[in-house]
């Protein structure tokens, strides 16, 4: 939620006249994305994407994001679709910094979520898995389970400032995790980040999904994981039975889950709890003052791994 | 610069089913505006602003700044035009604050001002001045004359950690301006507030002028002189004399200046540069941690309050 960078007009002018769009017409900085400075561009062509890479993403990691929304694109993924230049790159640079131009996407973020929502978002991800299946590139996802152990250590005692015996908590859980986190589960193309902020709906279908920035190759149970986190809490953060079901349902209808899969999403979940509880975390005790982001509060996501905790079996999660 | 608001997506479909614009299509919060949320909102047919008024805004003034936007709009000046709804109303509630509904309007704005930049401003602003001179509705300038000893007893001597002995220079100032403002010069509608950010240019000329929430009645003179402090200075705070003279003649072109008002420019200019200085300074003291706004750098007016002050004649403006 924040644009870093400004761009001048004349620097704006110089850019997009590398590209078979038209003059811009209007440029407005969009208070989207955490990572990036992103603008809205009208064009004579139409409306796109402008954003502009910030330094909390590795440039290395950027023709895998830009490959990756070209090659689900081109599947019949609603997803941003990197426009090339003339000169036939996606991938340019503007303001010193990695640039890139996408296509705009309609639809609305939902802000209360219906069991309806949740059965989109099932079929949308189960479909997005297929479509990045043959998808030749690799990106390790560093907030899996080798990820936490830093944050975890960067957190330190501090973490008890937030709730008292955190630290505690952390610790235990890390190690619970490395026991029974499972291995050889289906891999693949993982958009990691799912949530109702990156997913556009209209007419209650989802119409667009956004922000690859998180996407990596991990276990796609994973992702569906994630997804169940972001999704099937009431504002409350009790479980939403019914909600939780429709978006397995929908995702196992579409690609169905080995058994090993089912068994595994109950700590797959609890993993995916204990990732965003990290990171919000680690953003909220490392907040600067004057920043222009307001970090989110991590105690959605203990409540969140407690319940996974208590979890007997898949049965809870819909099967 | 900041969304201060978020608006959900229910409540959205709601408020646009009171126009007849169509159903929203999407809906992208603007890193614009500092003083209220803003959102760029496309629909069925086309592309609007929703405005959520923030707490800095007095709800009174709000049928002021709407109604001139719509009376300057109906005198083809190139302004947000309020949209009213099906009932006629063009001021609604959202998210439990005012708001508005107005036209976007395309353009960018500059970066880098030329002369020309500057000759567009001097017309536009005498434009808007004629426009404004059958608008029945009054707004007091709450930041001119007698807004700024306040400002400066709330800054006090913390003026001077910011610039060594700034207290006791805006407090000599402010004597200074007391005895010599000019009192009597043609009153009217002005912007207050016309600095490059609220201007829209397309391919060399004005196509647009937004942000009307300083507008206020006050000497047309001063609106002029508020933008030669905010055009025709260089980066390094140099005057830059032909675009001072650009824009004050393309003024006197459309609305001739009186004697009186010739004469008033040096000490009017000196006021203008007081005003941004007060208020920049003013925030830039009391700037909150965690803020969502970056102060802007209030040395800038001190700079400029300088030059004026030593300036002998509106010669150097350009007569």
């Amino acid at each position: 939620m924040a644009v870093y960078t400004e761009i001048s007009d004349g620097d704006l002018v110089r850019f997009m006249a590398e590209y078979d769009l038209g003059a811009a017409l209007s440029c407005k900085g969009i208070a989207e994305g955490v990572e990036n400075s992103n603008f809205l561009i009208k064009t004579e062509r139409g409306s796109f994407f402008l954003t502009l890479y910030e330094k909390r993403v590795n440039p290395r990691d950027l023709p895998f994001f830009i490959g990756l929304m070209e090659h689900l694109a081109a599947r019949g993924v609603s997803c941003p679709t990197p426009i090339r230049g003339r000169d036939g790159r996606s991938l340019r640079r503007l303001c010193e910094r990695p640039a890139a131009v996408v296509s705009f996407l309609e639809g609305l973020s939902p802000h209360d979520i219906r069991p309806s929502h949740c059965a989109g978002i099932g079929d949308t991800l189960a479909r997005l898995h297929a479509a990045g299946a043959d998808f030749a590139m690799t990106r390790p996802n560093d907030l899996s389970l080798e990820g936490w152990p830093p944050l975890i250590a960067a957190t330190g005692t501090s973490a008890d400032s937030v709730a008292p015996g955190l630290a505690a908590e952390l610790a235990h859980e890390m190690e619970a995790l490395r026991i029974g986190w499972p291995h050889g589960l289906p891999s693949g193309i993982c958009h990691a980040d799912l949530f109702p902020d990156n997913v556009l709906f209209r007419d209650g279908q989802v119409s667009g999904v956004i922000d690859f920035y998180f996407a990596c190759t991990d276990a796609l149970a994973y992702d569906l994981a994630i997804c169940l986190n972001a999704w099937c809490f009431e504002p409350d953060f009790s479980w939403n039975r019914e909600k939780g079901e429709r978006l397995v349902q929908a995702y196992h209808a579409v690609r169905p889950l080995t058994s090993a899969e089912r068994a595994a999403l109950p700590v797959l979940a609890r993993g995916g709890a204990l990732r965003f509880l990290l990171t919000r975390l680690y953003d909220w005790l490392n907040r600067a003052p004057g920043a222009l982001v307001r970090p989110k509060d991590p105690l959605e996501y203990l409540a969140k791994l407690r319940f996974h905790r208590n979890v007997g079996s898949a049965e809870t999660y819909g099967f």
